[in-house]
């Protein structure tokens, strides 16, 4: 039961706060109030449609969850109201994003384990149901996807689903959820604190000379 | 019977003037034949594809739809050899792409109706079926979707189709969906006319300042 | 026995060449690692999952393939450490992928075969298999598609397609896999040496004011 909430406001939050990325976007380019709304829509259910496209889950999840659309359609309201407080808002977003990123990894994960697929591609269905909203997002609006060039994050998806793949082999399942719940949402959180980012791969080559 | 014949002439009609479309789209950005046949593809039957991947309609329609697939080969065809002549024509294939975006738009309620879904599910479906061919087309040769930015033509959509699911729920089909095919071109013919657009978010950001 | 050796060996071929031409594309963008794995995988195995996806074949071919994964990540992990060789390489690499342009076009049309559709469809399925990886990897990094803008690339596809279709209604599979796969093979290097490519459309247009 006290598992039952924590999903639900995990899964309440990380909608939520993908949806107001989406509207973001939307904003940045000047889009019109269907632009916006579609943006917040494919931000937040882009990850797992893909998943659930590649599974055979059809129809896929979010056509019969209406608490997920409404959710969406109140962050995209509450973006176009708000417009002028969002940016001072950004640092609570970004918490609320990262604990979205965490959430929905782990799910897309608990679904691919029902597939009896291997490891590699667990962790992968994981990481396209955590990253891929956000590369559907700006492939829409015409940017390389943010997540290919710079910071920690599909790579606090990737750790994070490993992780709990190899916990919930022996462990709770809801002890290994937890834990790697709580490694995503640190690994991102540390890594916009510290502007961690991945090696680009010009400077990886400039290592891999001396090999 | 007459029903029918409607729908068939509806439907060449909007397939058609889709094709037509990415033709002209492929033509201004400078490609060549192939992607002009692929784009003219592309637009005519991505709406309908994506609608029913979601909904786990496989193989999708178009495959095993072979006047689709021949009106779209004379559409392209017909677009090469007469470039010189479609910008004369350019307020002809308008009002097709009118009658397209009625007609597709219905269509794609109809099979979402089978499926048992949300009212705002089923909107959805119906304008993502008349509207993201277009939004395909567009990230192919990466233009920011033209639906997001100018122009009523998902609203057109999305408020056709509201009426039709209300309508149908207490109408013969063959009513509702004739006079929510009226309103949806109505609206579109009156945009193009009157160059009435959504507004933007920038200004409707100025007026919530006031709020 | 010596048929399915050759099937191995043009599979990982045209794999590995396909995922070293989306690690290219990454390093050319700048990306990161992650960019740079998603491009390779995109580039592998994106006209598959699309051919599977259009066709409900699900959970997509991919997830259950090991070795397919394994090519690819070595072929990422190779471009990461080979870049300042991989130029010279080139030859070699163009040479590969025409290999695998002709195989996974005709591994396209095997499936497309077990369903029942029509020639032209057939043939689309099979194009779509061998070019929209890469189709998929230009609209992820924001360029138009590159089979779209120029060289006989598709078009090779395409003709192989079309007489593999007409072939193995006649003789022998194997035969005919092997002859039309030296066709695609053999239009895509000479379209490579001699730098053939297709008509522009404004060109072809000009030739056509004549109609």
């Amino acid at each position: 039961m006290h598992f039952l909430n924590f999903n639900d406001a995990m899964e309440i939050i990380g909608t939520f706060a993908f949806a107001v990325a989406g509207s973001f976007a939307a904003m940045e380019k000047g889009l019109d109030v269907f632009g916006l709304l579609v943006l917040a829509f494919v931000t937040s259910i882009g990850g797992g449609t893909i998943r659930d496209l590649l599974l055979g889950i059809t129809p896929v999840s979010w056509l019969s969850d209406s608490r997920t659309i409404s959710i969406i359609l109140v962050a995209a309201l509450l973006s176009l109201l708000f417009t002028k407080h969002l940016s001072q808002l950004s640092k609570f977003l970004k918490i609320f994003d990262a604990l979205g990123l965490g959430f929905f990894t782990l799910v897309g994960m608990n679904k691919a384990l029902q597939f009896d697929l291997s490891p590699g591609v667990c962790i992968a269905l994981a990481t396209i149901t955590g990253c891929f909203g956000g590369v559907l997002r700006d492939v829409l609006i015409n940017n390389i996807p943010l997540v290919f060039r710079k910071e920690i994050y599909a790579s606090a998806s990737i750790v994070g689903g490993t992780i709990y793949y190899f916990l919930q082999l022996q462990f709770a399942q809801e002890m290994a959820f937890v834990l790697s719940f709580i490694v995503i949402v640190l690994i991102r959180l540390l890594a916009i604190y510290y502007n961690w980012s991945l090696p680009g791969i010009y400077s990886k080559n400039k290592l891999s000379r001396e090999d």
